[in-house]
């Protein structure tokens, strides 16, 4: 059982990066699942319908998010229309959404869940308590669980990762848009990833204008920050490859495709 | 032009780790300049000076740090009678220690300079002017400029990395404990790495024992992290290649070592 | 019906200045029931069973408390035997202790509640449906309800105010240790004032000396905080007056003493 | 010598406040220079050419900025061109506009320095060694030195106010939107007052609709935060009176204006 992740797509450069090598991808690793985090997948900032249905087009089985969901207001439009659009879990009662949801994988199921960290970031539920009794639901379906925690601390992604070790296949961080090194089975079966990584424009600052994003940090003065539309680009993602029986994971594996490191 | 750098040793395992890999790595490596991030060196909280002549002895030739810098407060005892010691450039004004230090590396010197971020970090000096004047007083000196730059947030890394490029032979980032697959050279010349990672425990979280950081998410209760004294550990280490001519980066090369990456 | 708030208590400065004026400002106002924010009783750090017992001696009613709740780690041996100690409601469940009391007051009682924020602060639980079901179970029992709702900024305690006008009798903020000018009653019967200020040294920086703090801002280096055994001091406090029938507001007013406003 | 300074307009109810007010507050106090904070005078983000003009046409000699300084771009197109704009001094060096600026009262100069603080904000410089070199400057002008401390966190408010007691005539804070009652004079003859609070709407979250802010806090989703056009309003100042000869400063005096508190 094989679950391919593609990380924070940012904008139409990610797109792009998503609808060439997709397919070539699923040709070589036959992933039964694909996610895709979409949280910048609109110019950076949200996600609308026709790019949500775009990602599902290239080859998305589920469509997560993050700290963006909300940015594009169309969201608010098409989210509880969607079946396998996936918002934070931990976002207070009552926003639209759902934070988990079972995703068709051949003759099984997994359950995809997306939570948001807090260390670093803006205040929301406590992640803790709510994926442990997603989790509890999740397992009376399937033991295919997959994660998303979109955090920014690696404290709070690796003490995720632990809660979790052996209750769930797979936690893999979003958000900090650069890829780390440390993919690895923990003792108890789950495949652990600090962040998987973005994909998108290769020479900018986390997918946007360098340029931009300098000024900012060198003046403090306001700077719009915009993808840019032209110039190199990145996929990150990662394949899981589950125990069939236990929905342990047996291996978690890199994927990392830019000019200098081609896609072979 | 080789250099070597480990990232942040954490306590005594992470000291074993150096001791007993650091002389494996330079017989197979053969750099011309060892660097280690020592911030958390004594119990994962600063270094003694007992710790700094360990590390010089192991096969450091330059100690760089971090905001953890004057937990351990012997530093201040020792800290101006090191040559090689190397604490965050950008602290206000009078603080003790030197930010930027000339390393003998054979016949040549490498600038080694340490740097502290802002983003979600405590308050200190802009890092940018500080490095740009750093960086053309080490010019005057040696094309071989080596900055650690000690930084939570990967767009300030990233930014960083931009504005330096073309102007030193590596920025390579501290702190966040987890190595970062995105090394590269960019366009100008200057190899980069978001963060390479830490050496120490590996069954941990950042290197502290996991139950009491995990207890502390789970409670916010107060808990007392200490560096598990036994258990698996971890080298996290990078390899910059320069030009012996223009002391341009040609290339940069992550070092793993773990029970599940054996060194070989 | 008049309840009497004295905020946060900060060392043996603090405390002598509640026992020499609390008794004169009871005399003065005869308040029904008297609060004492006491999280920074045990030299600015927590609190300790014989300051408790101490601050209850002196004529607290009830001791409420903040982020330093657990800092002097003696309150897990006793908290749970107190009646009348209240730590913040909205830490994560599990914590010892609890959030709200009913408080003895002549024939009546008076629902206290203690809340953390979150902007600025370590994550906690959401304080607003927390306080939402507490509020709701305290008007099964009493009319009279005071919030000290522990936050450091202006405008999660404004919404805060805003959120519960009409619901409780008071919302009165602690925190940042300097009383602040803006009480009032909200127009649906609510006072309110965004923090009521401490009680303990006149001339430090939020009670602890003022060389260590400049020393700190001015160096980034560690510094030892510590409460200045002697000097001049100062008592913040507030009055509210609420109608016996409907337990809203009548007034907030604010007490204020130190040299330069001398209690009359 | 007398400065009157009124804390941060926020968009056309605070414009009206003052224009309807400050006449007669100055009939009332005879203040020999008027400094208004404008930061928020533009609906509630930045300034724009015309309510700079507006301020000073209600009486304003110098107008301060603070976080909100560059909010509205128009700023860009005009600053540099005004005599009275001061903006924050620590911005980084490059940054368009001043931060002290020499304003004429009567035959003398009051010099006016507006400063950001750190903690809870954005990275800035310094806000310490950079005041330390204006107020060398100023003194060389004139005894009369007023600076505008717009910061977050008491305890950073404070220290500059010790650091800087008995070097200038006044540190009063601003950006908190709530008057503090703390105003006093310190020993070395400073008058301090941790924050003047705001002049605009009084039924509001910090000047803006409390609904939106309300429902930011309940849900996390994004609003739009907008300055309610209609309702209650309040004004928020301070009166400092100096010492003719030495600039030292002999009262402060908090102003508070809304329904509560009717100006008489
Ligand atoms: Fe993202
Ligand atoms: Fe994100
Ligand atoms: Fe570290
Ligand atoms: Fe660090
Ligand atoms: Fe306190
Ligand atoms: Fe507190
Ligand atoms: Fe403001
Ligand atoms: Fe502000």
């Amino acid at each position: 059982m094989k679950l391919l992740f593609i990380g924070d797509v940012v904008g139409s450069p990610g797109r792009e990066m998503v609808e060439e090598y997709l397919p070539q991808i699923k040709e070589k690793y036959q992933p039964d699942c694909t996610v895709i985090n979409g949280e910048n997948a609109a110019s950076g900032r949200g996600i609308t319908e026709k790019i949500y249905r775009q990602l599902e087009a290239a080859g998305g089985d589920a469509i997560t998010m993050g700290n963006h969901t909300w940015d594009n207001r169309e969201i608010f439009q098409f989210i509880d229309q969607t079946s396998n659009l996936i918002r934070p879990a931990n976002y207070p009662k009552g926003a639209p959404g759902k934070g988990m949801q079972m995703i068709s994988a051949g003759s099984n199921e997994i359950a995809v869940i997306n939570l948001l960290g807090r260390t670093f970031m803006n205040p929301v539920d406590d992640p803790f308590p709510v994926v442990k009794k997603l989790v509890e639901e999740a397992r009376r379906h399937t033991p295919y669980i997959f994660v998303d925690f979109h955090a920014e601390a690696t404290s709070e992604k690796q003490a995720m990762g632990w809660y979790l070790d052996g209750k769930v296949s797979a936690v893999v961080g979003t958000h900090t848009h650069v890829q780390t090194a440390d993919n690895r089975v923990l003792p108890g079966g789950t495949a652990y990833l600090s962040d998987v990584g973005m994909t998108g424009p290769y020479d900018a600052v986390l997918g946007m204008e360098r340029e931009a994003v300098l000024k900012r940090f060198l003046t403090t003065l306001p700077t719009r920050f915009e993808v840019p539309k032209t110039g190199r680009t990145l996929l990150s993602g990662c394949l899981i490859h589950m125990d069939r029986k236990t929905g342990k994971a047996l291996s978690i594996d890199r994927i990392l495709i830019n000019e200098d490191r081609p896609f072979v």
